[in-house]
């Protein structure tokens, strides 16, 4: 059912080109839905993918460009003029995903596009929502939507409807506005069909609707949609005027792209990277976090070679370095992903950051208790010196009440201060618990060993 | 807009449900939605959360039921008996939420609570969905739909419509079928609205319909609802008959918790925990990937502890050793994170595994090179031993590579074998990528210092 891109298929796409065999491509093309182009597109050159673009209808071609990645459409769109971006792809897009991709361009061609748009109405539309700052509802939002007035009848709004619906590809609610254009609720489908057909609109109408303002922060669109289960969301200006619809694809990217940044964050890759891009974009992509790591582990030498006397008189105190550091390290992640996740879901419950430490607090003693124990019996068993298995043991403990709390409190704090608290996941709360990991444990040592 | 639980509010219902005073429960709780009435009983006691839903109409009581944890739900329903369940809850449910609820109670349960559904037709399709497998399609779909036959007028399937809207809540998509059942193709409500009213079905439905099996797995689902921007999709049996609906919220849900599974592997955290849980919960979820770094930690011992004799010669060895294993952990982590994004988002590329081990080892040199040669640098200039720094830059040189390649492969070849390959990313290759950093470094100290 899902089309396959496989590698076959993507090289009659080549050869067809190469030829310049426009029936074949047309042929190889005509089933493919416009997310499937995307695909398609996606592996080939910029001169290849125009080609492609040609061979399908102009509002597939344009759909395709928007399932782009935002780099790859950008390349894309470097060979065409203004006038061909207008005519070819931004007169057959819905206003949201038009303003969305004219948003992307450089300055100077933005304006070039908006005056090649032949159709007066999207063009001032479009220019509406560029108005709206990015992340904010109304730069998410579409101008296609049907309204009926709430003082006609359904016989008058039926054919309003067919009027409006004509021009619109996916009709998912009737908003019902009164003469001020002011949003009063919407008429369900249902109603419609089962009402009498000389109700007026006032009488049937829901008004129980749920709407967002004009600069409500995306994600927020995103959990109001989630939480309630709702399809398309209006969206009204600062006096209540329906200004626009939110649709759930839409915020189904809002979703997925959330999730996958916070992924990347914690993995340490800075960048929105794929395995197809290339080895220098996934190079640079991974290269400042591996950093970041290199100077906490310059700073680990720094810290251990304060303690070179004390090795070279008990070098067994070396070989538990690694483990209080990776221990220091998997704990703090562990609880920074729990913060995290937390404050993304709103699933934090109250209680202050003092609570909230008091509770993780209880989760590390436990868990430290647990591997401090375990620890201690194997190196009892194993190790021929007490004072080492106490000095493991009693810093595996605190390292980890302490990279438990670390954890807790800097995602809280960045919160706090309104920063992304997923910075501080992954490799941030590694390598600061790996240097003080290893303070914690040699000077731990030195009281053991009664240096 | 949103309803937002504070503390203030918690106490008001806590409040009236000591005071036993309905009339202020009921006032308090009137506004509320069902996502919203399910994060007040999140935070109540089983008999609180009764008493809750004793105040609010049946249907927000069970649509609340449905928005919970599964394991709050259980311990909520065991205080019901299973003739309150069907009365009070699955009664008043959609198909395929009545169908979860019913699948989730102990086996003995089922029965009885099915048996006391009065209506049969209802029984019906849930003991029909309740044959699904897990994770199919069928165990998500929902039987609430609205269809006409292909042979009918407009004028006539607008009764017919709406004789069936008024047993559904929400109607998303109208399906076209043949007198035999089979699905068609769908009619839009803009057809519905712009075609002339004598046509019939057959010459406006449109036939392009996407549609899935019952046996289809509930992520290819996901993915296809995801790609195509699908509000509602249909699924049909092995002949072709439209067997129910999937709708955009459900997939949202599969969406988000495959995500927050990747991140909780990723993150080491073994069960779905949030920070309200309890202590012994977060703690069972975050012991087994800590012991399992303790056993790696212990093994790191053992491998550092073969060369006492190196370390007690030449101490500064130690200083690197957190340096190699964090860099080693960290580009693992990175590694495998990228592969399973790809795998999940189905953007791999074609390229065996080979190729793709290849292209990460293009990559691992490049930040290779980039780190060993700062590390050595650094070195150099801060430290008096030239063997210690050419066996440091070396060692991060090859343990990135190494770590590099390991961290592609383990997650490739899982997901060869069907495993899930998020179960790679973390503790996991972090752990086991530490222990033989330490070997590499040591290995390549001992041929530096020539012993």
């Amino acid at each position: 059912m899902q089309f396959e891109l496989t590698k076959e298929y993507l090289n009659s796409v080549k050869v067809a080109i190469v030829k310049a065999d426009e029936h074949a491509l047309i042929e190889l093309l005509e089933e493919l839905h416009a997310a499937d182009i995307s695909e398609v597109i996606d592996r080939l050159t910029v001169d290849e993918a125009k080609m492609v673009l040609q061979c399908v209808d102009v509002g597939t071609a344009s759909e395709a460009i928007t399932h782009l990645d935002e780099e790859d459409r950008e390349s894309i769109l470097e060979a065409y003029s203004s006038e061909e971006i207008a005519d070819q792809f931004i007169e057959n897009l819905e206003t949201d995903d038009a303003a969305d991709i004219i948003q992307e361009l450089p300055d100077h061609k933005k304006e070039e596009v908006i005056a090649h748009i032949d159709d007066v109405d999207q063009a001032g539309q479009i220019v509406d929502l560029l108005n709206f700052e990015e992340g904010t509802a109304g730069s998410i939002m579409g101008k296609e939507l049907v309204k009926v007035y709430e003082n006609i009848s359904i016989t008058d709004s039926v054919t309003e409807l067919r009027r409006q619906a004509e021009e619109i590809t996916n009709v998912y609610t009737i908003y019902v506005v009164d003469e001020k254009e002011r949003l009063k609720g919407r008429l369900s489908l249902k109603k419609l069909l089962t009402a009498p057909m000389s109700s007026r609109i006032k009488d049937i109408y829901q008004s129980d609707i749920r709407k967002v303002k004009t600069t409500d922060p995306v994600e927020e669109i995103a959990s109001i949609m989630e939480k309630y289960d709702l399809v398309a969301l209006p969206v009204v200006d600062e006096i209540g005027r329906l200004a626009g619809r939110i649709t759930i694809d839409d915020v189904v990217d809002v979703i997925k792209d959330e999730a996958k940044e916070d992924y990347q964050l914690a993995s340490g890759i800075s960048e929105d990277v794929e395995s197809t891009d290339s080895i220098w974009l996934l190079t640079r992509a991974r290269l400042p976090w591996l950093l970041l790591g290199l100077l906490g582990g310059i700073f680990g030498a720094r810290v251990i070679s304060i303690y070179e006397g004390d090795i070279q008189l008990y070098p067994e105190m070396a070989f538990f370095i690694p483990l209080v550091a990776a221990m220091g390290g998997n704990v703090g992640v562990q609880s920074s992903a729990i913060v995290v996740q937390g404050l993304a879901n709103k699933t934090m419950g109250f209680g202050g950051i003092v609570h909230k430490l008091t509770k993780e607090f209880g989760v590390a003693l436990l868990n430290g208790i647990v591997c401090a124990i375990l620890v201690l019996v194997y190196n009892i068993v194993f190790s021929d010196s007490l004072n080492l298995s106490y000095t493991v043991s009693l810093s595996l403990l605190v390292v980890i009440i302490y990279a438990a709390l670390f954890g807790t409190f800097v995602p809280l704090v960045l919160d706090k201060y309104k920063i992304d608290p997923a910075l501080a996941t992954g490799p941030f709360i590694t390598t600061v618990n790996d240097i003080l990991g290893l303070f914690i444990y040699f000077l731990i040592g030195r009281a053991m060993y009664g240096m």
